[in-house]
């Protein structure tokens, strides 16, 4: 067995492929992953090969055509589905708002969401409800978090007329991981489609799309992943691609005739994306990925996350004036806390003072708290800070 | 003045700003324009910036919020329009998207496009035409190319149904530009919104949004003005903004409560925008404009583009087995043209013999020509070569 001091010589070594890491002590994974050195060089390099080629021209046009199968790949790979199930987009929020549109929505038709869902995609889905006459409504979700059922919540808010329900498999303000295989066999039971937030989960948890079986999975690759902020993407499953139609289109979707004609839509994931793209940051995202996969399977990577969480937890657990929302160790990467004496500024006050010894964390709204979250390379001696300057603060 | 020697040594020196013009004679710059090395370093140096910063954090947010602000600017004074009409947009095709989703169609209206549209915009029409019964006609406007009356054909063509009338500000395919301001009268006459295609336009023709009265102008920095590919834009005319809401919403479009919840959405351009973007890629096109304006104003760009326009124009004529499809000298930097002896092939090899030939033109399905694409710093030798290499294609 490899001892503690080894791991973390290791993991120290690992941290400095992110030039980010190299002037800060950073919780902020759930926002956005530094982006490592070797990422950056690729995006040099594909630009510079692009520059080189073309920009404009059949070889470049071919070139560009061949990368974006070889990052889907990658992608697919990872996520354990086809590639042609994946279209690529600029991030999660596209990733979310392509099945809302999509979906041939009748007036009285019923949406639902959780109450842990992101801002942006809570406005998405309002304005369904508005443009469509669908009623929109969420299920309390936020406080299973240490006891009761999430499934059964989720199966006592369906209705016979439920068209969509929205997930996070990670909820990005509790940390909490969602029983999402069960949850969409209530959902499917009942005919209801599932879209999933996946920004939280993505590069965190070990995926087997084919098997956890949502219809929509959307998420990003500047999160968990640390790739360059402006790529992510979404999955379709194989037997919801017919029925959910394009909305934003563009040429990258479409098959032409002879005189340049649209005609009919591409037969696969491509049908969803718009236009050009940064495609130099898709070279990005393919080696941030293998930065990580080169470190280990994304299970031993989720392990790891495992035992730094629980290790935070812990040890933030222990101080007098903090208070977990979690009653057990975590199982994520996030971890949420709030001050036991609570004051509306508190949290915010704390984020600022950490910042300002250059601690990165962040002050979540709903339910109010800190969040800090952990990666896989996280140093315990970065924990170890963070606890002590906390405390330090409550002094 | 300036002697024509002067002017070839000060173009000459201007494109070694350009890495891609190095090891290539360009003809494509409304395909994509080359990037210049400044706007390549500024996106290393911001890309650098954010990740010593953050990547997440509450000054880097500050700080990227400001520098949207900066680049929103530089478009804004560019198209002499105000910045918060501005939306920044991954491409052209998703900003021509946020109009064609935002308008409150109605089963039984029109939507008119002209017959020189792009694939993509075509392919979304029609899809709007199948979701809300909306009829999709279009009206003829390639036959103006040479004669006739582009105003007197949309006035033809418009009912007194037609909602949206969509336009290319300059045609893709034959590099006419339209009189717009006339058009959009006769648009506006009629009750009808006019969307603008700007791919072809934006970085070529010196404009005044607020003069030219389009109620939305869809644009990308990529071509004309020589971006990075994945940042483009949207201008909403102020008095459309409330009428017109937005599809893809995401937290970058919305106000939120102290429980960050959404309550509203912003009072300006931002409320089209999604979610997160290439910011890093905003500073490319910062530089990118820059290098322009320190050429030169729009107003000279655009002169010495006709200069370049006409030199190619006339020497192209002068080839007896090539027509070009303008009679006249064209009045923007696309240059269209046919072999008198037409085959369906000829335009395709042609286009692959240059390239071969490092000479860099494309294919136009409709109609079937060749597009070369001159910019200001064009140089007349590239021109020279260009018509030689057709000639010798030819013999």
């Amino acid at each position: 067995m490899t001892s503690i001091s080894a791991i973390q010589t290791d993991l120290h070594r690992h941290q400095e492929q992110f030039p980010a890491l190299a002037n800060k002590i950073y919780f902020n994974y759930g926002g956005q992953g530094p982006l490592p050195k070797k990422a950056m060089d690729a995006i040099i390099q594909t630009e510079t090969h692009i520059q080189q080629l073309g920009p404009f021209g059949n070889e470049v046009g071919r070139w560009i055509g061949s990368y974006t199968q070889t990052i889907k790949q990658a992608i697919a790979s990872e996520l354990n589905a086809p590639p042609e199930t994946i279209t690529l987009t600029e991030n999660v929020t596209v990733g979310c708002n392509i099945p809302l549109w999509g979906i041939d929505w009748h007036t009285g038709d019923h949406l639902l969401l959780s109450d842990c869902e992101h801002q942006g995609v809570i406005a998405a889905a309002k304005e369904i409800g508005r443009r469509f006459n669908v009623e929109v409504t969420t299920c309390p979700l936020m406080s299973t978090l240490n006891e009761g059922d999430p499934v059964a919540v989720v199966t006592e808010n369906l209705r016979p007329n439920t068209r969509l329900v929205i997930l996070s498999h990670v909820l990005w303000n509790t940390g909490q991981v969602l029983p999402l295989e069960k949850m969409i066999e209530v959902c499917r039971n009942n005919n209801s489609l599932v879209l999933v937030d996946a920004a939280q989960s993505v590069g965190l948890l070990p995926l087997n799309l084919t098997e956890v079986g949502a219809d929509f999975y959307a998420f990003t690759g500047h999160k968990w992943w640390c790739g360059p902020a402006g790529v992510g993407g979404l999955y379709v499953k194989p037997d919801a691609l017919e029925k959910l139609a394009p909305t934003f289109i563009g040429w990258r979707g479409v098959i032409k005739d002879s005189q340049g004609q649209p005609i009919d839509l591409l037969p696969d994931g491509r049908r969803y994306e718009v236009g050009t793209s940064a495609y130099s940051f898709y070279a990005g995202l393919l080696e941030a990925i293998a930065v990580h996969q080169k470190w280990g399977t994304a299970e031993e990577r989720y392990q790891q996350i495992c035992r730094n969480s629980e290790y935070l937890w812990r040890k933030l657990s222990a101080l007098p004036q903090i208070k977990c929302l979690r009653t057990s160790p975590p199982e994520s990467g996030l971890i949420s806390f709030q001050f036991v004496q609570h004051d509306s500024q508190i949290s915010l006050k704390l984020v600022q003072f950490l910042e300002t010894n250059r601690i990165f964390t962040r002050t979540i709204a709903k339910p109010d708290c800190v969040r800090a979250t952990v990666h896989y390379f996280t140093l315990e001696s970065e924990m170890d800070e963070l606890v002590e300057q906390i405390d330090k603060f409550s002094q």
